[in-house]
């Protein structure tokens, strides 16, 4: 049997491109030679439509959707994820479930039965878990049907669920199973997604058939990187990343074959570049922009955003804004003007002196004489924040933030100044990498000016300021915030790793005061386990 | 047998604070007479922790302060809300149970069964859902013990759950039910209460404890109106909304009683009222702050947020900016004068004339002679955005938010501007509900100035501007909205509604377009069913 793997970009809510794109991968699946062609979980919907799933008009066009599939399933069978509404209630209103169509009819469906609720994933609030588990026969081959988390309990060392969808499946003696997901990008994901398979063939010997989203939703990058394993375990293929793709396989060969010689690179940082740069386009696409706009400090970060919004959008598409104020040094509008030319993108200066002294002019005539202090480092930023924004009004640039983890950690960033902006394309990136990133784009010429990448890191804000005046250095600082964010230990556990106490209570508690401002703050693109947003979901308690 | 229900406000995180307080309970319920004292739902925690649920120091921290329970019960029993480790994963890490405890030792506990996953409430991210029920003997009698949701299924006209836990603990043959709860305020909520209890109590014939949770925790405010209904499903007591409040029964009389006379006031606008109020002060309580902020423009918004602020933290905390623009009428300087005098509370004013003109000429040279437009009202709205974190920043006061629910649903409020603030107090309130909650403040004598009320409603940002010149009337609007948020009807059931369809399109397409907006908006106090925020999660999608 050949079957063909579509991993495909799904536009939520666009159902009529959606129904198009689809249609148009099963004739290419089909001219492919397929026999039947698999699609992605909540393929009709995309992923994820959070409260939309909620609007029985939404789930109206998923099944109009389903209905075009059926009658175009003349010939080659079609597996598709989509909402499945549940017809006996009480329980929730709706299943994740996989359609099989072949002939214009429906072979069968399978319900996910393990619904990850966790992280970003919040599917119990929308669906009713899958209690029955049913092989589905097509041309003469049984087939094992999962939806993504239905197969990912095995890798666990603790154990989420009580039982494994494939050992129900397994009662049926199927002869291949296929996984349809949307399981997003996070720095290491492609090796676990490589390891769930590979337990998984090994356990139930069988060939895996793996169909992953590709796209970016907002903060979610899908990457793609479909798999096709043998039976005893070996990848015989792996989709690209960041990349639509429609791609047919023998099945015979597949049972034959011990595993492909080269995998596609899965170098840590260039990994995370490439996903910045894919999540970054797909924003723009989906929401229908072009150009983009950002603040220019001369500093790393807002350089690496540029270098990295270039890749996305064109160079001919970005702007840069270089705003000194009178604490800005001469070598930073240099050094953010090389780096305007090293792109090749536009941008203006403007100095917000004066801008400055009129604020704070006219503010003195009410608070009389006081010492400066964040006050006046806000009005800059903030001053900063108008012109930006009144650029994206007036010529239709959407503003990017251009702040990395370790500042939004801790709070180092002023709200509605430069933590403006409509996606914050590097907030999952901890400093450190910011390094390593700006060295790997910088890895065949110089594009990011050596010297901002050697200068010591400062805000600018007041005279002489360096971020080490108020914060550890970040190779001490982004370690402390890893254990804190991603792993959750508590203070006493961080100090035991060998760090000193003072040093972890005081980032302990920058990090939970600061929780406000990330209430507030933009998106971000999600490239680690525990990104800020939807995902870390902390109460504003003062402290803790 | 004496029962003491303690409805308290717990402040999540503050372990030493909240053992301080239920330590107290005991020894009040005690000096009641009570033999049985019982707490709410997540008493040790705080409702809703959120992620502070994955920190093993933070559920270590609960675990002592249930210790000190366990050894404050000798002669008295104690019945509290906490999370319990799960002993035999698979499975989520925790259950959402009530302990009971009685001289020193942990006589019983039950585990919540149902789990509210949907609009604010996403339980099933942290628990596992109880499977075992039991009763609980205690002085000769048999306690149904269940936590909230357990008992709700039977008001919902499609049941979302398979079974009712009470109908598990029958077999047991119970003398009195206790239900332990953390239900947040909603319009109409207290109803919706009284239903539950009484439809449990006639089922069951069963007398019912209900004890709620009170107090605010940034977006959601419980309410508290812990409940004692009797075996035929008269309420007995009702204790006070949104106070702290320890009260002690005798449950052979109220096996006896056939209800109370008469039940807490329940004007809908008057409760939404003193939510707000509560809500407002134990936002500011809970964080450690004292002193509020915000702009006062004059119009009916404004005025309204700062009558309520003035109320919740009385007046000398609270400070006006009043900060005109050349579009200003000479009308709202004196309204919003005659609001500061008539509330006692302090202003400046503080003319952006200088400043707006700073920012157009100085982007007058890289825009050149482009017509007036949103860029430049929005320029207006983040002067004063700035100016107000100036003086949020500089005197300590914090920014609130005074947009209402109809502005934010269509976008009618500029980012970073406007919508600036810490807590949104609000907006999710509609604008038909900000003008009766307004003539309620007015009720006995004009605080919020008559001119205000009546004048149409304009954001004054360009030449004689009305909302209503691209908004359609609040009375239409409103409606539409309604439907759109709280029902989620599609466009052509709105339309079917008898709403113009070409009104009802408009408005769909400013509530999608402007979702990004609410992305980076202020918690928003939470007082309808579906308000902006945790409860509402819609994917930026550009259109739907």
């Amino acid at each position: 049997m050949r079957i063909a793997i579509a991993q495909l970009n799904i536009h939520i809510g666009n159902f009529d491109s959606n129904t198009e794109k689809i249609l148009n991968a099963v004739r290419s699946a089909r001219e492919q030679g397929a026999e039947l062609v698999c699609f992605s979980e909540l393929a009709t919907t995309g992923y994820p439509a959070l409260d939309l799933l909620e609007s029985p008009h939404f789930i109206q066009k998923s099944n109009e959707l389903l209905e075009r599939l059926k009658e175009a399933s003349s010939g080659i069978g079609i597996v598709i994820g989509a909402p499945r509404i549940n017809p006996e209630l009480p329980g929730k209103n709706l299943y994740n479930s996989a359609f099989f169509f072949a002939n214009g009819q429906q072979l069968g469906f399978a319900d996910k039965a393990l619904l990850p609720t966790y992280d970003v994933f919040d599917e119990y609030r929308y669906f009713e878990p899958g209690k029955k588990f049913n092989t589905i026969e097509f041309k003469g081959k049984r087939i094992a049907l999962t939806i993504c988390e239905d197969i990912w309990d095995l890798v666990n060392e603790d154990p989420i669920y009580t039982f494994h969808p494939m050992d129900e499946l397994m009662k049926d003696k199927p002869d291949l199973a296929i996984n349809i997901s949307a399981s997003p990008f996070s720095e290491g994901q492609h090796r676990n997604r490589k390891k769930v398979l590979k337990m998984n063939a090994e356990r139930y010997k069988l060939p895996f058939f793996y169909i992953n989203h590709v796209g970016a939703q907002t903060d979610l990058i899908f990457d793609g990187g479909s798999l096709v394993v043998g039976p005893s375990g070996e990848v015989q293929d792996e989709m690209p990343f960041f990349e639509e793709c429609v791609r047919t396989y023998e099945l015979d060969e597949i049972m034959k074959m011990d595993g492909i010689s080269k995998l596609q690179s899965t170098d840590r940082i260039a990994l995370m570049h490439d996903a910045l740069v894919f999540g970054l386009r797909d924003f723009f696409v989906k929401l229908g922009f072009k150009k983009a706009i950002m603040g220019l400090s001369g500093g790393i970060d807002s350089a690496l955003t540029a270098a990295l919004t270039c890749r996305a959008l064109g160079a001919k598409n970005v702007h840069g804004l270089i705003m000194p104020s009178e604490f800005s040094s001469k070598n930073s509008v240099r050094d953010a003007e090389k780096l305007v030319e090293n792109l090749g993108m536009s941008s203006d200066i403007l100095d917000i002196g004066d801008i400055y002294d009129l604020f704070t002019s006219k503010l003195d005539a009410f608070f009389g004489k006081t010492p400066f202090d964040v006050t006046e480092e806000n009005i800059q930023a903030r001053a900063r924040g108008i012109l930006l924004m009144a650029y994206s009004n007036k010529l239709g640039h959407v503003l990017l933030n251009t702040t990395n983890k370790s500042e939004m950690a801790v709070g180092y960033g002023t709200l509605y100044g430069d933590l403006c902006g409509s996606l914050s394309v590097i907030g999952d990136v901890y400093k450190t990498d910011v390094y390593k990133l700006s060295n790997y784009i910088n890895r065949e010429e110089e594009i990011i000016p050596r010297s901002t990448i050697v200068k010591p890191p400062s805000a600018e804000l007041k005279p002489d300021q360096k971020d080490s005046d108020s914060l550890p250095d970040y190779d001490l600082l982004d370690p402390i915030l890893k254990m804190m964010i991603e792993k959750k230990y508590s203070m006493e556990q961080i100090a035991s790793e060998g760090y000193n106490s003072e040093v972890v209570q005081k980032v302990w508690q920058l990090v939970h005061r600061s929780e406000f401002k990330r209430y507030q703050t933009a998106p971000v693109l999600r490239v680690s386990d525990k990104a800020f947003g939807y995902g870390r979901r902390i109460p504003l308690v003062g402290k803790f």
